[in-house]
Parts: structure tokens; sequence; C-alpha cells
């Protein structure tokens, strides 16, 4: 059976967590926490050497780790990733842009309001991200102005991937009502097949 | 014809040349030097709304950017991207660690000790960036130890991915001679059939 080591709470390994539950597939979840330093322990490591949850045990006893990737793995042959070559481009398009260019502001500001006491220096950071948030969140409200969803015209794991940490921004400060089309695409997310939310409990 | 939006200067924009260089396609570069905001211009931001090079323009008018994306594009169905699912999710593996755990430090520390003033206030990152980026770094030589390539037991467009800025990690103060079989890899990229450098002028 697959396992997942993954943290409840974070949109990367939440991400894992709605591809396995809409492919139908079986899996243990292992609760792993970076806050507590579990990620950097010995037996972590061998696991994943770059110290990141979510991380997938394979059925062959392999680990895979990056959220993105592991999404890949899970879909492919499937309804959620196509197969056409420009099609799978335009997915990873909005996959890397997840990752460089939306991630780093929007999840961690989200982080940083969660986690750190209200008085942290790490707040310091909270208006770049912000800015650098929005402009993300321009980005994905333009082409969703025209598009049902992020890729190939239906739901993918690009869609997978950026409604994680998109769906909980509040959660960092950011206000969403300013992006109608954005949040029109939330709710068509929301309501694809076998969908769950990020906290099951 | 494909066109190239790209600096010359950029290790992500590398990745795309030394791809289309190696598949031997035919292709026109038109440089975009972010530096003098040429890539916040109505012009170019109709082209890639997130205002980043590399962005390629295909054969049938249609934009792709992000530079891991488009190595995927191009690559799909040649040597340089394997076809089996497992191999391809690793080698998605490394080209999601580059874009988050590693171009974010390397590339980060060599454009600002390039491109800022001796003086300048963004400096005072630089010892963070080398920390982060020694880590990744780290990484890598753990992996590279084993294996001759990133992914897959062969060459592939993740090590095109992370050479880019791998192998000029050095002008952004990193001291690759802490890494041997990192250095052994760098070689093995460089000598692999129709390689160019960073730099063809």
């Amino acid at each position: 059976m697959l396992i997942v080591y993954g943290m409840s709470d974070s949109g990367n390994c939440y991400k894992v967590k709605l591809a396995l539950e809409q492919l139908g597939l079986a899996y243990r979840w292992i609760e792993v926490d970076p806050v507590k330093g579990e990620t950097a322990s010995a037996a972590f490591l061998a696991k994943n050497p770059n110290g990141k949850v979510p991380t997938l045990e394979l059925e062959n006893g392999e680990f895979l780790p990056e959220s993105n990737a592991i999404l890949n793995y899970l879909a492919d042959g499937t309804p959620l990733l196509p197969g056409q070559r420009l099609a799978r481009a335009r997915v990873l398009q909005w996959m890397f842009f997840e990752q460089y260019s939306h991630e780093p502001y929007i999840a961690v500001a989200r982080s940083i309001m969660r986690y750190t006491a209200p008085d942290s220096p790490e707040r310091a950071q909270l208006p770049r991200l912000h800015s650098r948030g929005q402009r993300a969140l321009g980005v994905m409200e333009q082409h969703l102005e025209r598009e049902p969803f992020l890729a190939a015209g239906r739901y993918t794991v690009a869609d997978i991937a950026l409604y994680a940490y998109t769906h909980c921004a509040a959660d960092g400060g950011f206000d969403l009502g300013k992006y109608p089309a954005l949040l029109a695409w939330l709710d068509r997310v929301a309501s694809q097949p076998r969908h769950v939310p990020l906290h099951l409990r």
C-alpha cells in the first residue's frame, strides 16, 4: 500500500491526499511534523534527504518527494493528467508557477500567521509576501476569466496543486474577494467528485 | 520556427538554449532583459502574464512560460525525457527541487553578486542564501555519490535543469570544491553531445 509521510495542516501534503482520494487509491497516512523537527531526524532524512513532506513511499519501497512530482506520478494515465504533449506541458507550467511564484508567498504568509507569535520578527516579511502573493493571484484571475480550469480545459492535477494553498489564502491575510473568477474556480474545484477538505477532522 | 524570449545571462533561459541545441531544433532567440524592465512591458505581459523569461513561442503562435515546463515540452518523446511513469516522476522530482530548494538560493545569490553594488543592502541576504544553497548542493552531492545522473540512470532534462545554475554557482560565492561527486557530474554533463556553454559569445 502507498504510504504518505505528511503534515495534515500543510497544503503541499493536502494536494497528495486530495489526488489519492479522487483517484480512489488506498493509502496509509503517517503524520510527520516539520515544526517539531520530525523532518530533520536521521530516519526521515533516509527517506527524503531534502527533509520535506510530503514524501510518498511507493509499493516497491522507493520514496518519492516533491508534492507536484507525486501528483504527476499518481495521475499518470488517468483523466487527471492529459497525455497530449502540449496539454501536459500546460499542466506543468501551472505547477512550476505554483512552486516558484505562488507557494513561497501565499503558503509562507499563512505559515507565519498560523505558527508565529503576533510580535514575531518574521512578521516583518508579510508586506512583501502579500504583494508578491497578490501578483500571483492576479495572474490566476486573468487566466480564469477566460478558462474554466488552469490547463487543458478540464480539471487536472494543476488545479489540485493550486487549489491547495489558494483556497486557504485568507489564513495568510489575503482577501480573495478581489478575485471573482478565482472564487468561481475554487467552487468548481470543490464540487469535483470525491473532493475532500483540507482538514478531514 | 520556435522563438525563445530570453536573457542570455540567465540560467533559466540557458536551460532552454541547451535543450534546443542538443535536440537539434531550429529556433530564434529574442533578447529580453528583466533588469531593464523589458518583462514588465504590456507587449511582453501579453505573451506571459507572469512577466518572466524564458517564454517559448510555439509554431502555432501559443506561448509557453516556465523553463522546466518548456524542457518537458521540448524533450517529450526524445531520449532526454523517459516515458516510463516512475522515471518521469523522478525527472520532475529533481526539477521541482531545482525551482524550490536550489534556484531561489543559488541563482538569487548569483544575481545579487552580479547585478548589485558592493554596498547594496540586498547583500545582507547572502549568508542565508549561502546556507540554504549549500544544503541543496549537499542533497545533490549525496545523490551523485551513488548515481551518474539525477534521474533514470541517464542524462535527462533534470540534469539540464540543475546544471544551469550549479555550474556557475561560484558566481554567487559558492565553493564547489567541497562537492567532488557533483563536480564529476558537471564534467559528465558538459561532455554530452552538442553541449553549449552558458555564454556562446
